[in-house]
């Protein structure tokens, strides 16, 4: 069975104040993504239904369920009626270790952690990012997403779904992934790099949203160590990127932006007034 | 230990074209909640740290393990240095329905369930939605986003959070809830409304956010029929809006909106053509 269309149109009736008329609307798809590891489900996510194989890659490594992309064995992705499995066989050292993780979470309990563990589980710290990195210019951060704009052919058609994009000094963006969600838009760009051999640490990520913690922890597990968005970072993310050694730009609008840690990637054409 | 406050400020440097300058900048707080049932651990979600009650009662509510507030005994937020548990003691049939849930999904697995039952899962169908309803007119849906402006301090200091509100015929928008997560702030406004004890098969759900699955999941959940959001939905979210019965506004910015779904609920007062 093939993967649905990403979009397909339906009619609305549009009011304005001088009356209403039926128009045709293409909107974004949304379908259920099991991620299936060595034959288990390990997670379930609402998802654009288009590049899966990505999506699952990307996943896996910014979860941290593989250390590399050499760590899956083979992604097979099985469209059924109602979503789509991606079944992935892992290296053998790999399933092990992820069998034992969920030996540890088994029990009849939701999550198996109690109030504390759990809570302490979702704020852990991060790795730190690697001390190099790109070294970008103001003008390139100021325009990042306005590049994005050019690679985004769903939200063209659908003016409702966000993109995560990689953008290498000197080049401008050169990969971008599209989804319902920002963070399955992130996972597609970050495993799509990985299947394609894009180095995370050469470059930057660039987001048409907002800057959870998540969004933070996935650029940093994938070993990028630049990360631009469109809107505000969330305090806990903001000191999530301190700690890393992250980059983080926020409000990038063309304009300006606004840097809010890390500013030793900046190669400044302007002065600054403290 | 106190709730910590839902924002703070920081400072960033912003760049322009003409030069850069350091400002200061206040970011939404984003803290880790977890739900916790008669002792279990149940989710964790990274949340606002305010109306962590309203939190936790809509979340019951619109996950299913409550039919009604009067199934919550008791409900303590305790405040830890990385994050919150809403600590909740079920009804005594109530709990034993959640602990019997709960052991069908025990094992040394993620999920539980096989990737064809987590997507049927994921892609559920709804309960129908009232055939009653409120009615309201062209100009109450045209306005209702930009009515929920007056309920967003919290947005109005950070520009970076959702908000999601009630609206009711004749009155606007009389509660509304913010959160860095637009599922969070909708299930804190469920929650609200339910300790408050006012009916959402009343009014209209306003949002600040597109409509994906979930949202029309929990408004369904929540047993309101008219849902009125400023941007698109997906095309699953109309899917289920349509076979439950709620009454799908979307485009809703001041000057016009888009209905898709159910306009039996439209008190129009402009004629339309098809």
């Amino acid at each position: 069975m093939d993967l649905p269309s990403p979009f397909g149109a339906t009619t609305a009736m549009q009011h304005r104040s001088d009356g209403g008329v039926t128009i045709s609307r293409d909107l974004p798809e949304e379908m259920a993504v099991a991620m299936v590891y060595d034959g288990t489900t390990h997670a379930v996510m609402m998802a654009t239904p288009a590049d899966i194989e990505d999506f699952a890659a990307g996943f896996s490594l910014t979860e941290g369920i593989v250390a590399g992309i050499d760590q899956i064995a083979s992604c097979d992705v099985i469209a059924h009626p109602k979503g789509i499995e991606a079944q992935m066989w892992l290296a053998e050292d790999r399933g092990a270790a992820l069998a034992a993780r969920r030996r540890t979470l088994a029990g009849p309990v939701g999550c198996g952690l109690c109030g504390i563990d759990s809570i302490e589980a979702a704020m852990r710290s991060l790795p730190e990012v690697a001390d190099r990195g790109p070294m970008l210019t103001d003008g390139e951060i100021a325009s990042a997403v306005l590049s994005l704009r050019d690679w985004q052919p769903l939200h063209d058609r659908t003016r409702a779904v966000h993109a995560a994009g990689f953008m290498l000094p000197g080049q401008g963006v050169v990969l971008a992934r599209e989804d319902v969600g920002r963070h399955n838009a992130l996972d597609k760009l970050i495993g799509a790099m990985a299947w394609q051999g894009i180095d995370p640490a050469q470059g930057a990520i660039v987001l048409t949203s907002r800057v959870s913690t998540e969004m933070v922890q996935k650029c940093v597990m994938a070993g990028c160590s630049v990360l631009i968005a469109v809107s505000a970072p969330t305090l806990h993310a903001l000191r999530l990127a301190q700690d890393a050694g992250l980059t983080l730009a926020a409000f990038a609008r063309g304009e300006g932006f606004e840097l809010f840690c890390h500013p030793q990637r900046l190669r400044a054409k302007v002065p600054h007034v403290a």
